[in-house]
């Protein structure tokens, strides 16, 4: 797996000089990453392809070649990877389409791929797949520009599009912090269970989020998610769980849906945290990325809005979250900034103190008296966008707050959240997620502290 | 009522010339939204506010008032009340705090103030509300910039934030289009039968985003409730439905939760359309102030990534809503843009087509077809964040389309909505709602589609 993350040198099998052609688009992708190893460019007639030596078949390549990268049509792809074969190429990554995806004919070809590969030991990625984003390589058709992942989190789509637009609009946007995307298409070889064994002992991944619409082998995806899910969280985003869905899925990746019962054993048994939505597959990453595990289910409450604090209560008694009554030593600590006619409670009122010590010595004590509780787990703080909301964003507030305790904090900002560009809260050594739904933030959180108690649980 | 909204002269009791106090921001709120008519305020020592003159007592103001906004503190109000009966005001809202929502004490005080304005014949709205924003009235003391609302949607709110903070961000965010929003509190006197009774039969309001933390008659509710939602969608997010909500609600404005059996049953039978979030709150209302009631619930799904379809259609299917496959004549339709591999379906993939012809006559082309088909009752277009689609949304393309057809149109923005900040595309006399998330955006459309079955199916 190796030469897929880390490769030495990578060929581009059906590179192109024309600018509309994929082949084009990747190996321009490969160039913009500032690879450090040797790129070449495989292509019959021409020479040079921006302005690297073009080789016509990958044997005429000088050095070895650790990946090769093939998008040349379905039908020429098995003798592709034969010339690999005969070069020593152990990895490949095959964009092309036409394969399982559409019907009987391309179930051949791809058939075809599969026993050459077989025969000479070589690891195949897609084919109809977009391949990796990560630090050192891009191998994406679909234009990436100013992307540099850096972050914790690492993706793993049946689907181009998690290693297409949502990457380059994740990384850009600044909503998570990516670290690799793996588009793995049609599965002929390479599938989920593979790399998150690869993932569960790679450093650089805290989180891994997941798109299937396929299962390739259950037991395995089980027994593998188990061993992962005991270090770090992977979230599923399975598509295909309905008949609908199904439906979609077989001309989209070729994919028979496996039965959405089993699918859901699964992800119990591999304490898999299961989102619906792509929004979630972000979302769930986000928090989890940014935050430590929680070790319960009790939550504080933080507002400046009642009616704000009254819907996060049955938001969360609805997701399975504990809104417990505070203690005499909470409540001791909430008093000096509570007037007298209000006895702090949880969901804790904001307002009046806010008016009396401003926000930023208001959230010091607020958040700070549920943080240092035993019998409180995690922190639901809700933000507005007004003026000084924006002073103690800059000031990093929250964030120092963060730093000191290590129970997770998640923001809901109501409202104002154009003004708030990243959603992630950064700085002072501890990222904040902000979320921009009272039930998107709420049902995370839930998610998070049931996987917490899980893991304990393990333990 | 008409007091309420279209008041002729207005005067504030509790008028301050002092910035931090509620009865400044008030008296400047008025002042700023350009009210048309006479502003009087009212303190005992000040000569002058905000340039206007000022008089002790309100029976010293010259001419009539129409409305009396009361900002002072609670164990005057009753006191002041009974002024304005002695001038002959009939309307009232009363923004000081401390009334049933702080205990015994403070119903004392409420309960004097229903006293007094029942013998006298006036209306209250209030306490412990912010009053109203509407086009020529702003009563609420949160600091309202910019916001001039001329929209469609008439938000009701047993909260002070729907009058502030968020309706300062949804206009200004231009996430929906406002016409009035009344905060209505602690609902001694005016409540939500009164205000969906007026507006029924307000031509200026579409839609109705209500928040409530009580109802005050069941009965007439439904039956109000059945009235209105025969004419206009009522959308209603109910706070306290959960143990913890009703305990976090009792502190909020005092109200004592109604059982979350009987308020469900009241959605029910008056039609209602349930949110359960402030998010959903407007989201439903972008939906349905922008679009025409759909007739039924199936729908076809239009989609440049495979993925994506897959996981719309999950989601529909779990929310209720219907993928046909398409007839004869709309295949016929789209083959078009088809290649011969890929026979036409729903969803619609259109990834091949706008790599032959471009976005923007392959959405002519995809869109069209299943708008004419008397088979499909609405349009689910989900858009990425690419040069390409920033481009069509400039053009107003999806707009014309949806211009020619009286069916809904929604859109999801998957990737890139950080760079599409009208949360509403605006433009060739048919504005397009666009939804973050594919789960957001199939919830709202179904929800309108099931409002408009049960309203069809009642005439």
């Amino acid at each position: 797996m190796k030469n897929f993350f880390e490769p030495r040198s990578v060929a581009v099998i059906g590179a192109s000089n024309n600018e509309h052609k994929d082949g084009y688009k990747i190996l321009k992708n490969i160039v913009d990453c500032e690879f450090k190893g040797d790129i070449y460019p495989v292509n019959k007639s021409a020479d040079e392809i921006i302005g690297l030596k073009a080789y016509p078949k990958i044997q005429d390549v000088p050095g070895d070649v650790d990946l090769a990268v093939i998008i040349i049509p379905a039908k020429f792809c098995a003798g592709a990877v034969e010339d690999c074969a005969e070069k020593g190429v152990k990895a490949i990554i095959i964009e092309a389409m036409g394969f399982n995806e559409v019907g009987a004919g391309g179930t051949e070809l791809q058939n075809q791929i599969v026993k050459v590969a077989k025969e000479h030991n070589i690891r195949v990625m897609g084919p109809n797949c977009t391949g990796i984003v990560s630090r050192d390589m891009i191998t994406t058709f679909f234009p990436i520009k100013d992307v540099k992942p850096n972050g914790n989190v690492t993706m793993i789509g049946q689907s181009g599009l998690l290693a297409a637009g949502m990457a380059s609009d994740i990384i850009k946007n600044d909503t998570l912090k990516i670290n690799k995307i793996c588009s793995i298409g049609n599965k002929c070889d390479i599938n989920e269970n593979d790399l998150l064994n690869y993932f569960k002992d790679d450093d650089q991944t805290d989180v891994v989020s997941m798109y299937l619409e396929s299962i390739a082998e259950g037991k395995e995806l089980v027994k593998v998610g188990k061993e992962i899910t005991a270090k770090k969280p992977v979230i599923l985003l399975y598509g295909g769980r309905t008949e609908a869905g199904a439906a979609a899925s077989k001309s989209h990746t070729g994919s028979i849906a496996s039965n959405s019962r089993i699918v859901d054993a699964a992800i119990r048994q591999a304490k898999f945290i299961k989102a619906e939505d792509f929004a979630e597959l972000k979302d769930y990453a986000k928090l989890m990325s940014t935050m430590p595990v929680p070790k319960g289910n009790k939550v504080a409450v933080v507002t400046a809005a009642g009616s704000v604090g009254v819907v996060v209560s049955d938001l969360c008694e609805e997701s399975g979250l504990k809104l417990p009554k505070f203690g005499p030593q909470t409540v001791e600590a909430l008093k000096d900034v509570f007037p007298e006619f209000m006895p702090p409670a949880n969901p804790i009122d904001l307002w009046f103190s806010i008016e009396k010590y401003g926000l930023a010595k208001t959230l010091e004590v607020t958040m700070s008296a549920p943080l240092n509780d035993p019998d409180i787990d995690a922190v639901i703080l809700i933000l507005a966008g007004f003026d000084y909301t924006l002073e103690v964003i800059e000031k990093k507030v929250v964030q120092g707050i963060a730093a000191k305790h290590n129970k997770p904090i998640i923001v809901c900002m109501l409202v104002g959240y154009n003004e708030i560009k990243n959603m992630i809260l950064e700085g002072l050594g501890k990222d904040i997620p902000v979320f921009t739904s009272l039930a998107g933030g709420v049902k995370a959180l839930s998610k998070y502290c049931d996987y917490g108690m899980k893991v304990h649980k393990g333990k």
